[in-house]
């Protein structure tokens, strides 16, 4: 059930016992929208905890290492940016995925799974709506939770580039910029600094990728073979979608990720067409110019065919 | 002389036959608000020019080619963006040098050349400096003239990434952001899309950085080779010197570009000490960040070790 601002800040004040849940494969946004709620509620004195299915990237160590485990019977669960139930992970799905109280989320492809839904349709980032939230409900917003709340802004828009940026996304981040955080320095760490490792891995993918739709789409890949050598974690892997789509001329890029054998996770980023569109043949989605889907039991070639075919009929190339 | 806001805003209003002045090496700042300028000058009737040193990247095509050169006899001079009067170029520097009415810089290296400087310390770009004066003088900004605004305040920040930006950055940003812009296309074509020629530098440079003060400083070196042979101009060569900062542990950035045989202009990047402090040692200046230097009749290795040891006493490095 959709409800608004106000519905879901009276139902954050009054709920206690709170269980947060983030979606599998963490990122930025589900990283900080989780522990600035979690912060915000627990400075009210209530008990909250957050839990991922995934390990989260150590990068996001500097919002979450304030966060001890408080021990209580779990009596509400929210959701942060998980659009659908599969996405909270195997435990936590089974575990919770049928009482999920409040998702608080900005993908259009949600599919409504939570009992109340806070759906930040045109917000850049779940962080966006987390904001908007804790002021619609009169809760402070202390300066962890402000650092917890910019992370997830700024790594969803790639750092206020990406075409999902609003004018209120950055009037946020004005008042963001108020507080003693530094913010340079997490930009830095966030979008500039890599690892050896990370940057080799760049420019292994980024030596040979793959193109179809006469140079409008650009394929790379990432296999386990590279992250098991490079021994990468989910943090260093984190942005490298965007890179196909640095190269001139093209207008779907598409990153494959071995998971482990023969699973394959799949990230579209695009400059025009529908990237949530594309990955919705295959069972995915999220957002216009950014979205994502999975295959199971494959090989590395069928998946590359399979989105190559998918961004031919949404570029409505026809091999001319 | 140093005048406000409030004193610039009633000489741009009362002056005529303008010409504006970027500085040599345009980059988006000096080339956005020379143009803002012209343009919100045009706007009310004035004749205004833009004249630059070398020739606009063009990369910047969509925020200048509205512009048709204006015949008239040049009254008043304003330079933007511009910290010295040899950052004017040869040409520029001698036939106006001596006669800068008034200056609109960000620059804390700024010489106080001109009649009049309008010096905004705090603001990340000169394009700050810019709005805030349209605004004080009461100067409408259309749709153009925010592109303009736009382009240097993101090309001067690296997209709101860099510790110059302030609240007061994203303020600003926020307005811009209610104007029908096409801003992530914008933000893909000035920090995403790369020529392949780029990207092939790129990797050149960053194949083989060379190391100093125990790996806390970096050199990277184009060479008047590599420009020649992938054909680079200017504008595919900005953004080169945030390179060297991404690799882990590097506090200092050098990037030294051989601009003919023999002359050699150098970028510094830096996370904790300053750049500006760096760079004026040979001459240089700009920001506490970011800042740049020249070398002439020398080698290359002559400013590599030059500039190694300018890094290591500014990091009181002492090789143990």
């Amino acid at each position: 059930m959709r409800i608004d601002y106000k519905q879901a800040a009276e139902f954050i004040k009054n709920c206690d016992n709170v269980l947060i849940l983030a979606h599998s494969s963490p990122d930025g946004d589900t990283v900080g929208s989780s522990f600035a709620l979690c912060r915000a509620l627990r400075n009210l004195g209530k008990r909250v905890n957050v839990s991922c299915a995934d390990e989260i990237p150590e990068k996001y160590d500097y919002i979450t290492d304030w966060c001890a485990p408080q021990i209580f019977d779990v009596e509400t669960v929210i959701a942060c940016d998980v659009a659908g139930v599969h996405l909270l992970g195997e435990n936590n799905a089974v575990r919770y995925g049928e009482r999920v109280d409040l998702c608080i989320d900005h993908h259009i492809s949600n599919t409504d799974y939570a009992r109340r839904l806070l759906l930040g349709e045109h917000s850049a980032s779940a962080c966006e709506v987390i904001y908007t939230l804790l002021v619609t409900a009169d809760i402070p917003v202390d300066r962890m939770t402000a650092q917890c709340i910019y992370t997830g802004m700024a790594t969803d828009t790639g750092c206020f580039r990406f075409e999902n940026v609003t004018s209120e996304t950055h009037r946020i981040a004005s008042v963001l910029y108020t507080y003693d955080i530094p913010f340079g320095a997490i930009n830095r760490h966030l979008f500039d600094i890599k690892s050896k490792a990370r940057l080799k891995t760049e420019q292994i993918v980024m030596s040979q990728p793959e193109f179809c739709c006469g140079g409008k789409c650009a394929i790379i890949a990432i296999t386990a073979d590279i992250i098991e050598k490079e021994g990468l974690d989910d943090g260093e892997l984190e942005g490298i979608p965007a890179l196909p789509m640095q190269i001139e001329g093209v207008e779907i890029g598409i990153t494959i990720k071995e998971k482990e054998r023969g699973v394959y996770k799949v990230s579209v980023r695009t400059a025009s067409v529908d990237a949530s569109a594309i990955c919705a043949n295959f069972g995915g989605g999220g957002h216009i110019r950014a979205a994502g889907c999975k295959f199971s039991g494959t090989y590395l070639e069928d998946v590359k065919q399979k989105m190559a075919a998918a961004a031919a009929e949404a570029l409505e190339y026809d091999g001319q």
